[in-house]
């Protein structure tokens, strides 16, 4: 294919035409949409004039096949060229079938089931007429006070760079242009948004260069390495300088050295943001530095279309860099096949026939599934059929178990915790009380949940937060669940009944209160539309929890941030002990989390035996094999997440205790045995050392493989170079 | 002065002997001690044979004129050439007679204050034979988990500097080889040790070297910049390598940028952790790095002294740098005149008239009167001399208030809270009970507190930390006074009389519980050997209380870190408000500390007015003057620390909401008005911009003045290029 008739095309555009290609603005905007164009508001302070609508090169936040095909037509119609628009939506886990939060597939570690979950919602999304989505969100992360935790897929650089590249594939497919069922995806948020200063959204983020590199970075190139076709910059400052004016993470490391040519476009509002930011004394200064970093697309301001053309008149702004900037854009709406047709997948028929059809709410039934963790059970689960079940708390009959970014879920068509559990048995087993609100609770509320869990034989406790505690601007400097529930929990105990606790939310949570007072405790996040019927699945037995923790549960917040893949110190803890005074170590607390990353359980066990390495030694060119027997030591069948790690017990830079190299998961029958076998090669030992070279160091390495980053066997060799 | 006599005197070591002086070694190893070098236990493990104690250079931890005497005596007899020992010791907030902890004399805002308290430790400790303090620790920390904050002079570069400048003029004096009151000061712990991941101590170290340099370096090189003699190594990674094995932070930074030709220590076995920290293989890989990194003494472990030589024979190390090392040592010597007085101060009987003198606590306890911080007075304080007074808690009779680091303090000799109170009054009107332990509390200690209680008409509650919950290894997940002491808070305020809660610890602490509950609220941190007679002195009002936070009071831990000198984001909060969503905020709690920096009252009140700047231009040539009214407003005469803060509301780099730039700590009689008035000039603007560089950019800055990071007058001017 050759740009030849885009860069006709482009030539063609007024200056004006091209800066209005770079703006983005949101569906209000436009004639078709369900405003129809009327601008009122808020928006009408922006100053965006009918005849700046005309020139937009894409929209934010529109779907719906009629209403998309209308916008177009509409635009396509004004615009003096007819270029249609791109039309972008934030489709983050899911379109209307809201499959569980990403840190819930995430707990997966099942490629294919992330990989089927950006498909299905690439399908209807674009059935409704989107063109790309602004997924998936790659950030690492360490804090659970950061609401978007939920966003992200956990704190592990080299799975969340897997989880990375399988949204992409799922997202887009192999033929953008022609299989009209996917969508472009837009990695974000470039860079490092995880790392904010005290979990607090959009907040400062500092660090070294080399753990950007070497943590933060690699899931971002991930995706892009699987094709991701568009980059959005992150809110936050990185190096003092916000990411979206960040000439050196933009032009210099993204698009010189990694090479990416595709779309960078702002967050939302993230140009003119330089302001209040501090780096840019006005509009024009903030567009003048987002355009010399490399920002294409200017997502809801208007620093661009108001100044870009001046800056261009005055020789601050080559016209060049807006040209390429255009070019890009066109590029994409030509790899999207929108040149020849600007509906794309649009198809109200379609649309009907496939959003929430019954094989889309069946995935998301089995996803979920799999993405619930199941992180303490002394012998209550699973639920037997003849039980009596009292479900107690206030998400025990609550549609609001989609998550943050679910715009187009419906509350109303989500199945419930009760629902699902309904589904199991006689509907006469399950009685029901709210035991509290969300974050209130009233004495009649506890003394009626009291009576009903008397009534039963096992209690189900639905606790969780409303969705609005976490996703964007979620952030929480408690992260223990609300006094309320923690009532609730405490009151429920004195009836004597086995209880579970099933939870609802969307970030690791202090579990004091909770876990140490249940008998069981599933962690089923966000679960999405079927989410009732999927945890009911698990708590009858009728689906093995197999999910594992991609993100370590502090013990309490006073103890972040805490990740597996931390480095030793020079005064290692060992075995806590208060009298040894001069190790790294709280008083009060252990060093270690709740739940270590890896962690999950299952209703069978596993047992590890003959870990062995095919050598001691390592070469370049003489990989390793590790191997590790395991066994259903259980009676049932039942998955397990075999994790591999590395240490390199002596770098010229200090390397992590654990690093996730490698897993497995798998499926034993009860007495079944696996050998199940790594390759471990020089490559996977590389690092970035001081000057930032990426490459391994000779010496002595610890190799580990066991069920999660805190039970493992341990084996040794040696790379030799 | 030439070093020809020291290099000739080097010239006659064997490499032996160099490599002693590079050792340095615990008290009881040497003969003339308390053990008399008969090493025993751990220490032998050590490996230590008596011929490796003869060549060894310094010891460490020892003092007393008779024993330090007695040790130099032995060593100098035994070493073959005659070359003294280095008496090094922690003389950190005073030798016997005690201040309050450097936390504390940073909320003087005092730096007369600190010199004073630096000049008397050290006339005490070089009567007693010491040379060299490690002394004074200026890392920047703003994480209150970590214990040692106590140690530090607060969250702000500026003023860490100041008082890193004022501490070593204390110690030093203006002629370290002739005023045998001095003592060498070691600046520590380089570098950045204060940003502790998770506020857990000798964790890693992360940041961007813009970061470390603005804010974590400057009070570095003021200590420097004021002739500190020594540098201590940190025991943290900087930017992933060990400290004491960091060649750029200590070769290129500290030695080539920076210039220093003073002796670098290392940290208490921090040469041998570079192996736990995992840079290291073994430690002839240990000694190896620390030499090449520029570590001239290693501090208690044996890596130099075991393996220097092999590495000197092996090329590995050239003996050139090993003859740097000893040089220096040699020079710190020669610089305390020890070649001609080897035992210097030592003085038996002037140690006896002048340790603990009353010139001595007299200044102690000044000092202390200057250091606590009013934080709160709902008309309670002063307290009139006939009041009855109940003082209750675990500190009313404690003589636990030395705080950390003060190994040669006696609690014996410390004026316990309720000495300074009955020496203030009638001592039949003052009660007393215990209330609570510091972690435990019983109901009859309850009941017996609030009958107590009910018999005064005033409540003085004593509560706070003991000295082993901060200092060093002294982190806390939880930074609120234990249950105990909460729950006899909340108890007694059931009595329903004024309730003045004085603070003894060693940290900012989430104050819920007891700012909520108490009338009134002292902090007085840990106030040394005159403790009890300075907050005595200012709850009765002989004394108005003058001192101002130089570390942000956290709302909770889960806000940590919090401090003034923050970035704005791209959205700010603005007027908190829980229905505008989209900003930098937490859900559940304000993103402001509870107390901020720069914040104390006292027992009058002072007004701000006509503030004005000279000029709205400032250029490089034409500083600008601020000034502004300050007038006492209340009816007793008080101090007043006016503080201005700057901010750049535009830079290449983004820069802080405020930053200190300067302060005036006035008097002011009842009525009185003064106008204060500062010098702001280009050089105070200039910062670290991308690149690194050190300059001012031009443009549009606010200057604040007021009492307070908060509360301030705002004026703007623009910095013309």
């Amino acid at each position: 294919m050759t740009d030849q008739p885009l860069i006709d095309l482009l030539k063609k555009l007024t200056l004006e035409e091209k800066i209005g290609q770079l703006l983005q603005l949101a569906a209000p905007f436009f004639e078709g949409t369900g405003t129809d164009g009327q601008i009122t508001g808020p928006m009408a302070s922006m100053g965006i004039t009918e005849d700046i609508v005309k020139h937009t090169g894409s929209v934010l936040g529109l779907s719906g096949a009629k209403e998309t095909i209308a916008a177009q037509q509409a635009h396509m119609k004004k615009n003096r060229l007819g270029i249609p628009l791109l039309v972008m939506a934030d489709i983050i886990h899911g379109y209307k079938t809201i499959f569980p939060v990403p840190l819930a597939i995430g707990c997966s570690w099942d490629m294919e089931a992330a990989e089927r979950s950006a498909e299905i919602a690439a399908a209807e999304a674009s059935a409704a007429g989107v063109h790309v989505t602004f997924s998936p969100m790659v950030d690492l992360v360490r804090d659970p006070r950061w609401g978007r935790v939920m966003e992200t897929t956990g704190e592990d650089a080299y799975l969340n760079g897997e989880f990375a590249r399988a949204f992409v594939r799922g997202y887009q497919g192999k033929d953008l242009k022609h299989d009209l069922t996917r969508l472009a995806a837009c990695v974000k948020h470039f860079a490092a948004y995880g790392a904010g200063e005290g979990g607090r959204d959009y907040n400062t983020v500092d660090m070294s260069e080399r753990q950007m590199r070497e943590y933060y970075l690699p899931a971002y190139q991930a995706a892009l390495d699987e094709g991701a076709e568009l980059v959005m910059t992150a809110f936050n400052t990185v190096d003092g300088i916000p990411a979206a004016g960040n000439k050196r993470l933009m032009r210099d490391l993204l698009r010189q050295e990694w090479g990416f040519q595709g779309v960078v476009i702002s967050d939302w509002g993230a140009v003119k943001e330089m302001i209040p930011h501090g780096v840019a004394a006005d509009e024009a200064e903030a567009a003048c530095k987002a355009m010399l970093a490399g920002v294409d697309i200017e997502m809801m301001t208007t620093c661009y279309e108001n100044h870009l053309k001046e800056l261009v008149e005055s020789g601050e702004i080559e016209e060049a860099l807006i040209d390429e900037a255009v070019l890009r854009i066109l590029q994409l709406k030509q790899k999207l096949g929108l040149f020849d047709r600007p509906f794309r997948g649009a198809d109200p028929d379609r649309e009907r026939d496939i959003v929430m059809s019954a094989e889309h709410r069946q995935a998301a039934r089995e996803i979920a599934t799999k993405s619930c963790v199941l992180l303490k059970n002394d012998s209550v689960l699973p639920l037997n059929r003849e039980q009596k079940v009292a479900v107690i708390g206030p998400f025990a009959q609550n549609g609001d178990i989609l998550g943050p970014w679910s715009w187009l879920g419906s509350k109303d068509e989500t199945v419930q915790l009760i629902d699902g559990l309904k589904s199991k048995t006689d509907a006469s087993r399950i009685l029901t009380a709210e035991g509290s609100g969300i974050e209130t609770v009233t004495e009649e509320q506890l003394e009626e949940a009291l009576r009903t869990a008397r009534h039963a034989d096992v209690i189900v406790l639905a606790l969780g937060e409303h969705s609005d505690m976490s996703g964007e601007a979620g952030s929480r400097a408690d992260i223990r669940l609300p006094q309320a529930q923690l009532k609730l929990t405490a009151r429920l105990k004195a009836a004597g009944k086995p209880m579970v606790a099933v939870l609802f939310n969307g970030r690791p949570l202090d579990l004091h209160g909770i876990y140490d007072v249940a008998d069981a405790v599933l962690e089923a996040w966000y679960p999405g539309t079927e989410g009732g019927a999927a945890v009911a699945d698990l708590l009858y037995g009728d689906r093995n929890p197999s999910g594992r923790l991609t993100m370590s549960f502090p013990f309490a917040v006073g103890q972040v941030p805490v990740y597996y893949n931390h480095f030793n110190t020079g005064r290692p803890q060992g075995v806590p002990d208060a009298q040894v005074r001069y190790v790294s170590q709280y008083l009060d607390i252990p060093n270690e989390p709740l739940y270590p990353f890896g962690y999950g359980l299952g209703y069978t066990t596993f047992g590890y035996s003959n870990p062995a390495i095919s050598s001691g030694v390592m070469t370049v060119d003489q990989p390793l094999t590790v191997t590790v027997h395991v066994t259903n030591t259980g009676s049932v069948a039942g998955e397990e997440v075999v994790q591999l790690y590395v240490r390199d017990l002596s770098g010229e830079v200090v390397r992590p205790v654990k690093e996730l190299k490698d897993f497995r998961k798998i499926k034993l029958q009860p007495g079944e045995t696996q050998e199940v076998s790594f390759q471990l090669t020089e490559e996977q030992l590389r690092y970035h050392h001081a000057d930032l070279a990426f490459a391994s160091d000779a010496g002595k390495f610890s190799v580990f493989v066991g069920a999660n980053s805190r039970d493992v066997q341990e084996l040794e060799f040696r790379l030799d170079k």
